[in-house]
């Protein structure tokens, strides 16, 4: 890549000098976590990465003006320079490339996959274990599909180019491509457990280091059907636990509410019905605003009188296990109303449940937690960790106040950054100061009894509300269902950190095969093709006569933990040599063992058998690695 | 869905009518597909399926005229009809909502999606057995790097709507992104094996039953960085076979050919250098054509001399071996073409590494071989089986004709419908004989030594073929890659119909927990948190007091092999009742195969260790299922 930094010289354009920056920090970047995992040089790769993003930032400031009075004369950028005459000053005779992913989506390499992976197979076998059965929906749906499931979220859809046919929009989440193919295939499977991994789509301001992306994985889970009250409610959540536990996260909370009650305290509280969804999207904020702020975003912004916010802030302040259920239970305002009391009475079969699950004491009832999106219709949850809010912002500590002004307080931590640039549209670069971002909530979910149903009205025409939509939605209303959404980018971004320092190998071949002097090719293949269908993972140099030592440095570099090495006379003799190689991390580093010995000779026809009696063959095999 | 049908009565639009057939259609083929495995009651819905077809076909051809005069006069479909007075003669009030997937795109429900976490367990197994790390790279990349790299088909990309950002795409192959990714991480890992599974994307006429979507899985392999000659061409000729002798696709041929060689006879044969391309896409059509269309679209529609094209006839029709190349290698004209020199001297090479690798029987050195893709600059090859050749054309037979007459020979066969209407917009469904497609190749791929250089050059602005291109690549001319795609969907589509009939299960549940009587909840939920917690997979009726038949009913559709009963008393004596059960397959069905025995009683504490040291635990725990 030398190349891109030289002809970055001082007499091309400000655009041009910005567009050979942005590349090389791209390939900097890469660089720079290729080399993360090997330890070594990262300090070079991290300084020149900064020097870099300097000089980007200042050729930006420099070129700025100039750039837009280019771009008012010139309109077409590209800049061909007639015949092959011309030399200095500008050298080139395209426009560049600009060498990236798309905004908000990054390439995995080989070390990153191989611990997305590990995280991968701790889902899915919960979600088997589960008695999950798998699902895989399109990418992209039908836009109208997706149209008004959503809320105010609604414009962060990636819609298609129509290009003559459907309108089409990548899928935002799992949710509403499950109710579309329930409501397709009708009445044959209304009770199941369904899971989903894969990628879904959010035109929203990305953090990547905080794995926020615009491209980004949820592994989803869903019972659907009518079932006894809570029971799949439970069996979600215990799920949930399982899995956060499986994972290396950290310590975790589930955060749970249910929106009847959210709903019921709105309306004992004085909210207008025709605003209670937008207070709760204020609500919703709590986690990353203080009260203060909250509170002003529903007086100032969205004109609600401040007693009733005030009201409101009494209410979702409250946290807490079953005895803020039976506090609540004797609250006769919220009990008087019918909506908040069937709430109520849910939470209190759902604590039960949890209980027999032995998974009470991971859960938070939390009064605050609201949930943007639409479809919700019952219980909602949000699991977090320490790294889930803003640093400096504890998300318990959103009421933060010195005692009897709770309302009130002022502003316990600076407001992110992000919240405002969110409005501006993403043409340019919007700067966002990553280290002020918290991770988010790492999985969510909640009930939607009412989607299929949705779906099978709108398939008839009619509205889910009327009597026509009841008929189309069959009894019950249609599928109800309960689903939790795991983020799978989010995870990574916490459990990677710890994968790194502990050093893990990112590649399970077991054998290197390597000839000593002579090439020997013919023979290397034979016996790699010989090994590999017995089952054992195994590579060689794709060189005709490679070295020994660059063999040895290429099977190293894999870790790869048997060398075998043929010789001429050695395989007249019918024998092979084997030498096992071991390593060790010593100084966030892995250095291989050095061993004295010169290998162990093993007859050619008993080797497959001589390596699956190994301690190491066995240790990998049971997935100890 | 009984809704759906009912308004769909007389006194409907034939829009209306239209739309809600085309619903029904969807549900009834989910249906289908969903019975096909249980194996019951399809010839009902089978039938039920064809008669909804025929009457959208009438439907359709009755309300054609209607409907164009109704869309010239109402320009806005949605039809309101203001309060709720009027009753007859619609009911409806809203836009119907088409209940689809998008075309080409496809729901694979619990059934299906087992069988394809089969296959790619299997190609995944082999990928890492061959020494690959995996990779990910975002489904969309920024436009302009797509952007000159599929020539013809550039036309099928999917392109995302400007939505004030970048202009972005979805990727159409898994090939251009690799190349894009090695570009940006430059230097630091040119030498590698890297595979990629994921979905990629072409707007192409599709063909369902065939496993020819517009939303596809592929699985590549790719080996990037300069080796000796033909070793990874070899490796990956290897693994593609032990791929498909592993999977259930059938007896399959990899046709190989080499673009050095076919260029050289373009060259030899008299076709003007800026007609090679076009003239490389008519021979690749042989596979599909007779040779008879193929040299009409040569000559007619591209211009090409009869004579020459009755030069390349000559060439192209030879496929074999071994023998084929020493053939050619006495070709004077041929072997005085530089590019195709090369081209045979590669061939030979490889011919004996397959010969080590003991692979030679499977490929087949074809010369009609040409492949569509721009991109590559040296072997290229594609996997057949019988079922990728269109029904009644052998796509050995290309050439079928009467001796002496090769190159005028008739029609083998009837060209293929899709030909023609690929052309049409697909604003409106096209009509595809679905029974007169083929599967196509189910895998392909070869050597692109210029696409990472090209994007290299790209970024710094330069030509490829300048000089400050070649610097621009660095030594080798970037990085030289070769590499296989595996076309998942339409294995699957071989491999599905031999796993219905076998009638494999769905889910891996081991237990199903049931109580006799008294619903024991609590007791269920604990026992299975227990199970679940040891690794065993386990589910249970989310009911709190259902009925023991009930219960057995849910573990049966599961196919779940134990059934374990808690009962009061028993509990208290801290025991539990197991009972194994086993289905056979009887006359396309299974069938639970009936068993005397009352089950047997296990102390509780010792369950998951006796459950464990059963024979069908080890059996499953083996992957013998």
């Amino acid at each position: 890549m030398a190349s891109t930094s030289s002809s970055s010289s001082s007499s091309s354009s400000p655009a041009d000098i910005i567009a050979a920056l942005e590349a090389e920090i791209v390939t900097e970047t890469a660089r720079f976590n290729e080399l993360r995992l090997s330890g070594g040089a990262l300090d070079d790769s991290k300084k020149a990465l900064s020097e870099l993003k300097k000089a980007l930032a200042l050729a930006k400031n420099a070129g700025k003006e100039k750039k837009e009075k280019a771009a008012a004369a010139a309109p077409a950028p590209t800049q061909e320079t007639g015949g092959g005459s011309s030399s200095a000053p500008t050298k080139k005779t395209k426009e560049r490339l600009l060498l990236k992913t798309a905004k908000g989506t990054r390439d995995y390499g080989p070390a990153e996959m191989f611990c997305r992976a590990h995280i991968e197979n701790i889902v899915k076998e919960c979600f088997t274990t589960y008695g999950g059965a798998c699902l895989d929906t399109p990418v992209f749906e039908r836009k109208d599909v997706l149209t008004d499931k959503y809320g105010e979220d609604s414009k962060l859809i990636f819609d298609l180019m129509d290009q003559g046919g459907e309108q089409l929009a990548l899928r935002y989440d799992h949710t509403v491509p499950l109710a579309r193919y329930l409501a397709m295939i009708g009445g044959t499977a209304p009770q199941s457990k369904l899971w989903q991994i894969g990628k879904v789509y959010r035109r929203d301001n990305p953090v990547m280091s905080k794995g926020r992306m615009r491209e980004f994985m949820q592994a989803d889970f869903d019972i659907t059907g009518a079932w006894d009250p809570m029971i799949a409610d439970a069996e979600l959540l215990s799920l949930l636990c399982t899995i956060l536990s499986k994972l290396d996260v950290g310590e975790f909370t589930i955060k749970i509410n249910h929106r009847c009650i959210l709903d019921g305290i709105f309306e004992v509280c004085g909210v207008p019905l025709d605003k209670i969804r937008s207070i709760s999207s204020a609500v919703d904020k709590l986690d990353k605003l203080p009260w203060a702020e909250v509170k002003k975003e529903m007086t100032e912004e969205k004109g609600l009188d401040p007693a009733v916010a005030d009201k409101i802030g009494e209410y979702v302040k409250h946290k807490g296990g079953p005895e803020l259920l039976s506090q609540l239970e004797t609250d006769s305002t919220l009990t008087s109303n019918k909506s908040a009391k069937q709430g109520l009475s849910d939470m209190s079969i759902l604590f039960n449940l949890l209980k027999a699950y032995n998974a009470l004491d991971k859960v938070s009832f939390d009064l605050s937690l609201a949930r943007g999106l639409d479809y919700y219709t019952g219980i909602i949850y949000e699991a977090v960790v320490e790294g889930s809010a803003p640093p400096g912002f504890k998300s318990a500590n959103a009421f933060a106040a010195p005692p009897g002004s709770t309302t009130s307080a002022p502003a316990a931590a600076p407001a992110p950054a992000q919240k405002k640039s969110s409005k501006k549209t993403d043409a340019e670069e919007e700067e966002v100061d990553e280290s002020q971002v918290g991770v988010g909530s790492i999985a969510a979910g909640g009930r939607y009894d009412g989607l299929v149903g949705a779906f099978l009205a709108g398939a008839a025409g009619v509205d889910p509300g009327s009597k026509e939509g009841k008929k189309a939605m069959g009894p019950g209303g249609g599928t109800p269902c309960v689903g939790v959404s795991i983020g799978m980018d989010r995870i990574f971004a916490l459990v990677w950190p710890k994968w790194v320092e502990r050093g893990g190998r990112t590649k399970e071949t077991m054998v290197f095969v390597m000839s000593a002097g002579d090439g020997l090719l013919a023979e290397r293949v034979g016996l790699a093709a010989e090994l590999r269908a017995a089952g054992i993972k195994t590579d060689f140099l794709a060189k005709s006569k490679p070295k020994l030592a660059a063999q040895f440095a290429a099977g190293e570099k894999d870790e790869v933990p048997f060398a075998i090495i043929l010789g001429t006379d050695e395989l007249a003799a019918g024998l092979v040599t084997v030498k096992e190689q071991r390593w060790k991390f010593e100084d966030g580093k892995k250095v291989k063992i050095a061993a004295a010995d010169k290998g162990t000779q093993v007859k050619r026809a008993e080797l497959v058998e001589w390596l699956k009696d190994t301690e190491t063959w066995k240790e990998w095999n049971e997935g100890k690695w």
